[in-house]
């Protein structure tokens, strides 16, 4: 985004230090994410890699895990594609950057970490859920467009087809740890296409 | 099994001592990762909650992660089928019984553990690495069995079907956290079939 949105009427302005600071403390603990995973995020090592003091992380982020949330929640902005009515090649742009988001890194290892922390801590079941729903809003408007123009089965249960779309990428990535081709993205549509065609 | 393997020849015998105080730490160990996550698996945890003094546990894991290790590795004992020759019917066993494994939770839970440790710990990446191989073995036997018999289109990629098959699922489980049922496997596979019979 270009401009900056006004403040909110009567919100204190924000120092631009505390914001340099917030800054340099989500870099650093996005680095030691990547590189160590999310156990070695704590005040004091975010505190000597960023150079930011541990009395102003602590005012930031009382617990480790406010700190570690507020890096995953910004991987998870999702770069979407805007149908154009088109179904194979709305699909095929919509996988494609999921492909490219699977492939890079950040996004990759804060959904590693969202799948293992869930079950047993109900802030990143959270955003793990944000992270499923927001990550397959697009697709799942695709294929309701799709069905609506008679272009797939009406039969279709949308969740299941985008089971079947994103399933086997998020597989591949994240537990056979193999890459993929846009190739690879385009023969999975055309699969996806062959078994959905309503003239089955 | 029912029979116990004979000792292998000059092996001490192993203390029942060993073997119990070894069952009861692997317990506790397996409680604690499904109740609080991975991290909560430590000597003195461990101690606590099987009785099993930390002396004892130091001895046989020389760090928490070796202990964690055994606990995942026996959740990775995979309950496969054996195909008989019918493809729509083995592919359907087969993936009925990661549907059963995928709604216990300590092989689902483990898989979780493995997806986020391995790209920063060696150990797990392994442990990961044969979870694939040794979870998606029979799958790509009833695959190319399928292909050799002239059922499946013979351009398939054995590793692209998995991905369609074993990742509907495992997305489905792990990161939309739903739950399916049979009549879900079975849609799968038909899908599965209908986009890949030969005479496409």
């Amino acid at each position: 985004m270009a401009s900056e949105p006004a403040p909110p009427r009567g919100a204190e302005p924000v120092d631009p230090r505390v914001l340099r600071s917030r800054a340099a403390a989500l870099a650093a603990a996005r680095a030691m994410l990547l590189e160590e995973g999310w156990e070695a995020v704590t005040h004091a090592s975010v505190a000597s890699r960023s150079g930011v003091g541990r009395t102003t992380l602590y005012r930031h982020w009382p617990e480790a895990t406010a700190l570690l949330r507020d890096v995953l929640r910004e991987q998870i902005e999702i770069d979407h594609t805007a149908p154009t009515g088109d179904l194979r090649d709305d699909l095929i742009r919509e996988l494609g950057a999921l492909r490219g988001q699977l492939h890079r890194p950040p996004l990759e290892r804060a959904m590693r970490t969202m799948i293992e922390r869930a079950p047993t801590h109900p802030a990143y079941a959270e955003l793990k859920e944000f992270l499923y729903q927001e990550g397959s809003r697009v697709l799942d408007e695709i294929v309701r467009a799709g069905i609506a123009r008679g272009e797939l089965d009406p039969r279709l249960d949308p969740s299941r087809a985008i089971d079947q779309l994103a399933g086997p990428l998020i597989y591949r990535r994240l537990l056979a740890g193999r890459t993929f081709t846009e190739a690879y993205v385009r023969d999975l549509v055309d699969d996806f296409l062959h078994a959905h065609r309503p003239h089955r």
